[in-house]
């Protein structure tokens, strides 16, 4: 079994995690090292759900904060294992993994170790298998399994965020756009119903479309409306009977699915839509107590979050959650991925001087 | 060798050939067994190309007829060995090839052995590889290895055409109509530019284009410009660079392939537009003294061909062509395949009327 160091820097332990590969469906290798090496830290309680691993300190403070991270990956594409590199003179850890999100994760297992007397309870959790289908998602199966741990003030989702701290996330949804016809032999086009030039509106409400930009508790939401996929069409000499245009909606969290669904189905009316997959957004939260401490401590100017994470299932549970972490998303599951040394370092300082007894 | 015997009734030969299978590419032992069947007709000289066969009168009548069919038929599915079966008290050959086009066929072979003295000298041609890319079609190859083959002042393609005389072709192109932008992740869409929204207007201009009706030598023809495919997108994440259409023209025959290409890219002006494939139509012929004869002779009111067919390819050498065969096209290739009794009767009475002595 590979073992972990907690001791030595964030950036050294961002580096020993990325070259231990955990791409979704295989973490245990992984999730067995982490909770090994947490082991025999009297301060943490330690709990195991499949490839999750929580570690939990219970010094009756008044408040508890859950920090976590998902120890998974995207495939492996020749960027394991990592490499130092400089970019403009600056040091880089780059390999899969380094920016989605190892270095984050890093972070929090060298504090999880480090820090035996935090000024809050901290509850963290390592979860797998986040980069596949919601289904599979190790913190939502916790969330069934054990929702004793999800006890919290306040959440933490070391996603990368360039180090920033990123308030809630838009909601996301999909549909399935259909337009139907009569197949045809291209030959004689009149005797059929041509599905795709039926098509033609759908796209042209898409292309004309102007997305809202929503302030939500301060934080500006841009939402947007996007085909993703388009298909249709049986062979070079046939009238297509069918096509299917993939929609995806991202909407400001202030914006319930049942709201979001209404809208896009008002978009298309006249037209068959089928939802396929939704999830609803996470309000910045920002307005809680000790997420205004924990914004102050890092020295942060909140974002708004656009992509969709798992602060929204920290949400629904009625904990306020924010993105931080080291990493620009831009390159999360990039072939190219890699991640500044110093944002590594920055988030740490900041996690600590919020965590640390003041 | 499977055998065959040309003296039976044109129907009964239909049902012989469909049961000796010949998807292309597997014609071989048919084009054996009529090969073999056509020796010891001595009014008839015979050529093998591959598999196709000629068979050929030389008496030295002042005009010369081409009359030709393909051996080869679209796979099998369920539909071999031939059925015998009644709808509304009427007598069908049911299966693969009855209609396209081994009722043709059959009336043609049984001619061919039975007319030793035709009125005009007549080369017969049963080629292979029809229902597949045109590169591998076997009259095509003929017309390179023996144009001698191919003196002719009139031909007849025994193409289903509910025993109509269909004159000429459309000409067919395809192309395929591009679009591009920038690929991004769909909940920061407004980084990328969305490929499948630009082709918007592409569909748009499809649906409201208004085909013509073109007369050509007394027959009209009517076009097509369809959307027979559209394909676009990634990721159920990730705005689309690219998506394509591609776009089927169905053209008179009195407008040239370079034309019809021009047509097609002033419809589409401002999108990339690339050139897959394209064959000229075919115009009717029928103001040539054999049609008008001909004509006559079956007693027919001729009708303007839609799909393409081979008589482009005789009309491409100059001689005038028409489709005159058994069986309704709309029931090729279909699974439910089957030819009226009656209209191999009536195609085998009216070739042999014209085609006797006078």
């Amino acid at each position: 079994m590979p073992q972990l160091d907690l001791s030595v820097s964030s950036v050294d332990l961002t580096r020993a995690l990325c070259d231990i590969p955990s791409v979704s469906g295989d973490e245990t290798p992984l999730a067995d090292a982490i909770h090994d090496a947490l082991r025999g830290h009297d301060h943490l309680e330690l709990f195991r759900d499949g490839d999750t691993i929580v570690a939990r300190t219970d010094l009756g403070r008044p408040q508890r904060v859950a920090i976590a991270g998902h120890i998974d990956t995207v495939p492996i594409n020749g960027n394991v294992p990592t490499r130092d590199i400089e970019i403009d003179g600056e040091p880089y850890l780059w390999g899969r993994g380094t920016v989605d999100m190892k270095a984050g994760v890093a972070v929090q297992l060298h504090l999880a170790a480090a820090l035996a007397d935090p000024r809050v309870d901290i509850t963290w959790m390592w979860y797998d298998h986040e980069e596949v289908d919601a289904s599979q998602n190790g913190l939502n199966r916790l969330s069934q399994n054990r929702p004793d741990l999800f006890a919290a003030d306040f959440a933490i989702l070391g996603e990368p965020s360039n180090g920033e701290v990123e308030g809630g996330c838009n909601g996301t949804l999909r549909v399935i756009v259909r337009t139907h016809g009569v197949r045809a032999h291209s030959a004689r086009a009149w005797i059929g119903e041509n599905a795709i030039h039926a098509a033609a509106p759908v796209l042209e409400r898409l292309a004309r479309y102007r997305p809202r930009d929503v302030a939500v508790e301060g934080l500006v939401y841009r939402e947007g409306l996007n085909a993703v996929r388009i298909g249709g069409g049986i062979a070079g000499n046939v009238i297509p009977d069918a096509c299917e245009v993939e929609v995806n909606y991202r909407f400001a969290p202030s914006r319930s699915v049942e709201k979001a669904v209404a809208h896009v189905r008002n978009v298309f009316e006249g037209f068959e839509v089928e939802l396929t997959d939704a999830s609803a957004g996470a309000r910045p939260g920002l307005d809680a107590p000790l997420a205004q401490e924990f914004v102050q401590a890092v020295g942060a100017v909140p974002q708004p979050k656009y992509g969709w994470t798992d602060v929204a299932r920290f949400s629904a549970l009625g904990i306020p959650a924010v993105n931080y972490g080291p990493g620009d998303p831009h390159l999360a599951h990039h072939d190219e991925e890699r991640v500044a040394v110093a944002q590594i370092e920055a988030v740490e300082r900041g996690l600590r001087a919020w965590l640390s007894p003041s």
